[in-house]
């Protein structure tokens, strides 16, 4: 189907690796290329009012297909306007395929070749969910990007499993394609493979020939250790097509996001800055800081200098007294600051690969984070 | 102590009751009365960041004295720039005395003639609060309105209990003006004594001879019948002096606003809208609104027609998803929802009070409401 309303134009690629800069155009806006899109799993980034959310600088969000069909179920957003509309954001949306939630959330799970049975975390009533029924869902949200069902298995796995699932991948990818029939809606596949190279490669020339306008690397992060998820990203993305864009999903640990940005990525979700955020842990460029810590009872000074953001305009004090006094607004604030300490990386990333540099910024902000200290929350 | 910084001007008593239009001047701007005062008990209105609170157009807000004592400490707050800077409200403060808490958080409670002894509701350490220390940790807050501490007791009670608390209260107050030393905060006396009008005036007579600056009515509120404590201010009010301000502690129900309005109240707090708007339940002109309700499960609407407020750019049905799905910004909008409500109920009862159809305006509202429905949450 022609999309006319979407375009992927790549306007440079740093001079001493893959790093791109490019421009996303959908019909809710313009994202601009590397970006990371804040997680909206049941419409609405947790705790973020839809204008504290424009203000972090976030261009496109994400989400979640397995948990609104669930809660309240797309055709009660679709009643009341679509996701945009439901939720007040007006600008680009991606929803996931409902994959991953099934292979991490869900109980029960059975995948047989129509599609994925199981039962919901919430209820534990049965479900069903098909290629072409993900489509439906995602039709019925109407967001600007829609991702294929995908079958996800945890790494490590055997190679015989790997193979199956990433078969099952591809045909559903067709099927998916098939299925889908809204204009005003992008959609995308989805690279599977664990860390078999040869299989990701295999997978990538099979969607290719679907031509999708968009083309994501998933069942990664999944536990396995980062420098194997690189190699994987290194061998894999140059065999994507280069003028579409290119988005890892669920991969979001600020060094991952330039390890992988270094390679040719051009979107990225992650929880990681909201559910640390929640969890009083905070993003700067000299590494995180865990705000419950009683070093922080007086310090006057903000997360991080220079910062705009709404929990910069306050004291780590009064932050911290938020924390231990369980008060909503402290994973408010955190929140807002992670989510636009992401945006800011975002930004200076962008500078950096049109000036070529994008090599020395990655490892000047490594040098800042100092590695060991950012860390996911347990 | 003369205080330059404050002053309350009397512009107009409608002709039909004893509602008053003022001004309140304070060193951190004026309140136009009658006025809500939106309860940030631990340094942040639940839920609100600050310029979400601005924008409900709340004026003035009350902080804790006892929670905040407690946790983080009132010598924290200083060393971070007193109340104003520590939760970045650049508007006036009121702060409570301790007295209400002691009354209903605190546990192994024992009053004698020098002050409180009791246990922190938070770790069980023993505390004791005097009316010299409630005025110095007020004073180390910083706020712009400092509340004497005073005997509440539960209602109904034996005269002689009463008496005894009441009288308690009056010397406190002594001791609490004696002790007050800080330029640029006001100090206000509270009238006890239950429903005995008696005691009340005498009281009020009492602390009128140690000219505070504004004087609260205290104790009521506490479980008794909504006509008895709207007669215990219509025979109290008129006794205190005219020219200050006049406040009645913790009670909020709006239609209870309305009735003690009439009665020539000015001042107001309390939590309904906060905490209520955290349980899912909106105020409107038509009633009160339960958003878990099924039968807002696709409902297009807005909660109230007109409403500038940020839960008013949505639908019932994203709120009711919000909360069913108990996500954070479920309590947030409707939080925000709740006291842009109370403040736009006070705008539209002070342009009534200067027309001099604040009686008329009451009986509308209060039609509107449907009286019964309006609740506090169990």
């Amino acid at each position: 189907m022609s999309q006319p309303h979407f375009s992927f134009r790549l306007h440079h690629i740093d001079s001493k690796c893959c790093a791109r800069r490019g421009t996303f155009s959908t019909p809710h806006g313009s994202v601009e290329t590397p970006a990371f899109m804040p997680v909206g799993t049941q419409a609405t980034v947790k705790g973020l009012e839809i204008e504290m959310l424009r203000a972090t600088g976030a261009q496109m969000i994400l989400g979640n297909t397995y948990h609104l069909a669930l809660r309240p179920g797309e055709g009660v957003v679709e009643k009341l306007g679509g996701l945009h509309q439901f939720m007040g954001w007006e600008g680009p949306i991606l929803t996931d395929s409902g994959g991953f939630q099934i292979f991490s959330l869900a109980a029960n799970v059975r995948i047989a070749e129509e599609g994925a049975s199981f039962r919901s975390h919430l209820d534990g009533n049965p479900v069903e969910l098909t290629p072409e029924r993900s489509v439906q869902i995602q039709e019925s949200l109407g967001s600007d990007v829609a991702m294929v069902l995908d079958h996800v298995v945890a790494l490590p796995n055997s190679i015989e499993v790997l193979r199956d699932a990433t078969e099952r991948s591809i045909r559903w990818a067709r099927r998916a394609k098939d299925a889908h029939r809204r204009t005003g809606q992008a959609q995308f596949g989805i690279v599977q493979g664990g860390l078999d190279v040869g299989l990701r490669i295999e997978c990538t020339k099979a969607l290719s020939k679907l031509d999708f306008q968009g083309y994501a690397v998933g069942g990664l992060g999944v536990g396995e250790p980062p420098r194997e998820m690189y190699q994987v990203l290194e061998e894999t993305v140059p065999a994507l097509p280069e003028n579409k864009p290119r988005y890892l999903m669920g991969v979001g640990r600020p060094q991952d996001i330039l390890e992988a940005t270094a390679r040719g990525i051009d979107l990225f979700d992650c929880v990681l800055p909201t559910r640390n955020g929640r969890n009083a842990m905070a993003f700067t460029d000299q590494g995180t800081l865990r705000l419950r810590n009683l070093k922080y009872i007086d310090d006057p000074r903000p997360l991080e200098e220079g910062c705009a953001c709404p929990a910069c305009r306050r004291s780590r004090g009064y932050l911290r007294h938020l924390f231990m006094a369980d008060e909503m607004l402290g994973p408010i604030l955190l929140t807002a600051h992670n989510v636009t300490y992401y945006q800011r990386l975002m930004a200076e990333a962008r500078a950096a690969v049109s000036e070529n540099r994008f090599l020395e910024f990655k490892v000047a902000k490594l040098a800042g984070w100092n590695a060991a200290d950012v860390q996911s929350e347990p």
